[in-house]
């Protein structure tokens, strides 16, 4: 990663840093929520009749696992998660994975894409991802991995306002 | 506004450009939202227990109406609204803004936004908030304008999350 000074001389670097360091207090957002609750906890619906807690988080590890291939970094860590996310599959919360599990892969997934990250070229953030084609890209390049990125953390923040039910007590 | 030629050949803009449409587009995301259902619909908690919509509305006006200080272009627009989301303050529903009133709000402050985001040059993105000092942004220059826009976008898609609760069949 850059230093400071490197970012301070380098406007693009400073764009892209600053939206990748939201991306990465999401992740810790995250991380620290299913940190915060005893266990079993994570197992209730987030609010009657909703998702439960460490669904939630299963969504979230494969919805940013896809990443990988989006980004043109390699292919998704855990498709084995996919069954329980994709729709029309038949799973049960028997075989669902327990929350270390969860939580270790959410740890892993990240590590991997900071180091997918850190190596992208600036430049490289501003390309096409793989599901938009060439034409479509140069029509509107704003559909580049760098507006995915973001569309990625907003989505994890979607999450987070409704895991936030699990405190009883959240105003706001 | 830049045209696409110009946005490809500026990275820098390129890059802000991506994260002021992010913000654009849950912009309009809670704008639709607000249009979807019979009024009455925004008057329901969104989950037991938890804000109305219509409060979250009001709520997304007043923080995202910080931004014209905290950004540095001005005055709150509706500082009027502060009372209903302040902590310790004493207010009822009903002289609570109405649906309409807020709606036409949520609009000017959007369209009032856009003018400063619009004339704001690209390194002022990257310049310091008002609620920073110049010594702690030299420290950590990941305090910049464009943080606290992402932040925001962040924000908005968080009440997102917990307003999807108000269509019953909601899935993920």
């Amino acid at each position: 990663m850059e230093t400071t000074k490197d970012l301070q001389a380098n406007p693009t670097a400073m764009s892209i840093n600053t939206a990748v360091h939201a991306w990465q207090q999401q992740n810790k957002t995250i991380a620290t929520l299913f940190d915060k609750y005893d266990a079993e906890v994570y197992e209730h619906e987030v609010a009657p009749g909703r998702n439960r807690a460490d669904y939630l988080l299963g969504h979230l590890i494969a919805s940013n696992d896809g990443l990988l291939p989006l980004l043109g970094f390699g292919d998704k860590l855990f498709p084995e998660l996919d069954k329980y996310f994709a729709p029309n599959t038949e799973w049960s919360y028997d075989d669902y994975p327990t929350l270390p599990e969860l939580k270790q892969k959410w740890e892993k997934l990240n590590s991997t894409l900071s180091v997918h990250f850190d190596k992208l070229p600036l430049n490289g953030w501003l390309g096409k991802h793989t599901r938009v084609s060439e034409e479509d890209f140069s029509v509107d390049p704003l559909r580049n991995k760098l507006a995915v990125l973001i569309g990625r953390t907003i989505h994890m923040g979607y999450h987070l306002g409704q895991l936030a039910f699990l405190n009883e007590k959240v105003a706001i």
